[in-house]
């Protein structure tokens, strides 16, 4: 399978207003595939103005926030493009779509890069933020695992996040591990 | 326990010879503190100069290749520091040794930052470059874990490799696994 670069992806439905999701995006030859699940706010602002900005940040309070329905996340404009970009962004790409293959689950639109820019240095790895990225993508899949599995797989990332986490690292974790409480409480009251 | 960052740091002996390794540099007051093991080439060098350069890089070869002994990542100068940072860095921080806290197995190093500079833009997190990385740290402890433990994060880890990885990514995977596949034979001689 390619490879899949973990963005923040904003886009502007036709009055301009932002929506933010995190959202891999696929290598495809010169371009970036998105493929937004069906249905969602990125497929139809992309159906609307064909134009994306794929955000790169170190701050995974923002993917973990996005995952919960903290979406206010910042954004500023970005020169020549109908799309701001996160404002915390280390680095963006601004991406044009350049056509959609449908599909009944994910219609992936191939992008094209048309410019680039950077903000601010990356300062390294950081094995809690993996950790907490892997508890969102654990999280946007609870209903379809096991509680054993869920608390075996939270058990492991919880060593990476004791060990080297800081506290926004802390906070994107809380948020997600109280969503993962809900879960376990809707399941036991359906029981 | 305090944040970390994974990052490259080089250090140099009073000849000038330059040392590469992968160390978390670990986050204290104003400053970041250096923690090598003893005995330590890392650590001879901080006592004959005094100065690190931490290099953020999110080629994960780096971290791999030095595990296994290929330490020959190209280097080049900073201004006005006796150390010169990895070539491929995305961002560096020049690091002085204001003090040292002696210990029986890590002496800790207190750094400050003397001058920062960035190079070339960060393009998102990656599960598969975050995998190599927990790798790495798992490869360094093979002789403390039992075969079980170490398959069983293993297969945890491929899932990202599978899904998400690159040329890089799946090159550094792969020198990674040869480690562990010569550990496994060695272990089977032994017993």
């Amino acid at each position: 399978m390619p490879y899949i670069r973990e963005s923040i992806v904003t886009t502007v439905d036709a009055a301009g207003k932002v929506h933010i999701a995190p959202i891999g995006i696929i290598a495809e030859r010169d371009g970036w595939v998105i493929a937004p699940f069906r249905p969602s706010m990125t497929l139809d602002n992309l159906a609307a103005v064909p134009f994306a900005v794929a955000s790169y940040t170190d701050d995974v309070r923002i993917f973990a926030g996005c995952l919960i329905g903290r979406r206010d996340w910042p954004t500023v404009p970005v020169e020549n493009c109908p799309v701001p970009r996160l404002e915390t962004a280390l680095a963006h790409s601004v991406l044009k779509v350049e056509n959609v293959s449908d599909d009944p689950l994910r219609p992936r639109h191939f992008c094209r890069v048309v410019s680039e820019g950077v903000h601010a240095p990356f300062t390294g790895f950081n094995r809690a933020k993996a950790a907490v990225l892997e508890l969102a993508i654990l999280v946007s899949r609870l209903t379809m695992l096991s509680r054993e599995k869920i608390e075996a797989e939270i058990g492991y990332l919880t060593i990476s996040i004791d060990k080297t986490a800081g506290p926004e690292e802390r906070e994107a974790w809380g948020w997600l591990m109280q969503r993962v409480d809900e879960h376990f409480v809707n399941e036991a009251g359906n029981s």
